[in-house]
């Protein structure tokens, strides 16, 4: 076991608003690691999607949170000027937050019951990047 | 003093919506630690609450970002499909976040003169949890 | 080479709302550290500002979110109690964080390729301080 490990995992979505539960794979990493007590550090090197603990037992609870997202910050303004057109999908990244860290402790990440890890496409379907990295400690 | 330090609190909220100042606790867990240099982190294994650090000392300005808060997210869209009618304080957790670190130095936890930490109810009253784990470093 | 080091930087902002791109800043102080495996922990003592990453190639990105952030929460609501008459900037301060934690591999942060870490004021203008501790691990 060394004291760091990093590794990045992709993630293809398939629609252009999605949370996709990535907590398996984030456990896996995990588990790969070695490490039973320290920190997992998750970082997106995309602008227009997020990263978040949410309920992961029901569905629509996701698609609702979207669904809400989506009134309060879509569609463009007719003042936005970005030429691109998805600056709803960016605002959505820095309100989500594109970094999330866990605490793992007995070679485990801590989830509540029905919590799980989440990567929030907002400006899919698009090949997504998580870079994760496991600290001992 | 161990290199890894991990505790949960309780905290019971008495309201729908409500911030609970958890600093002192936090701090308390700190020094029980031994940990002069180095990080705390805290996470809640819930889906309808938040940590955010804010303004401790007139506490208008909690009152004044759960109102706002709420006129943003709730009540429920007529579209919301998660049968628990909860689906806004879902949302207020995933856009305020369940995670928070802070920076320990001196044994003290790193704050601004008119800064707390806080618990954010969004689906009260209940009984809460807070993880708290403290590395050195 | 420690196995922590901290270090506070000023900010000078110069407009009410405005990103202000700190990139270089952080780091040149990851580099002054002589860490190259570790993380970066970012923290403002303030409760009217933020830390996120988000765009940095086109500014009108930035411009876009503080727009909107501004539709959904400003100005201030009748019903708002602190007196101060900030309580938007207070808002948008716990939904864009005042926290951010970065990754550093091979002594250096790890962004995507149109990814910056910015500072983001929502009361200016103003001095601002950002803490930065960078551990090596």
């Amino acid at each position: 076991m060394n004291s760091s490990f990093l590794r990045t995992i992709s993630v293809k979505t398939d629609s252009r608003k999605q949370f996709v539960d990535i907590s398996d794979f984030v456990q896996a990493e995990v588990t790969n690691s070695g490490v039973r007590s320290g920190i997992c550090l998750l970082f997106l090197p995309h602008t227009t999607a997020g990263l978040t603990l949410n309920e992961n037992w029901d569905p629509c609870v996701s698609s609702d949170i979207l669904l809400t997202l989506d009134r309060q910050t879509a569609p463009p303004h007719p003042e936005h000027r970005h030429q691109e057109g998805n600056s709803p999908a960016h605002i959505q990244s820095s309100l989500v937050g594109a970094t999330l860290f866990l605490i793992i402790e007995d070679g485990q990440i801590l989830l509540g019951p029905w919590q799980g890890i989440f990567l929030t496409e907002f400006d899919g379907p698009r090949e997504r990047h998580v870079t994760i990295k496991i600290m001992a400690g």
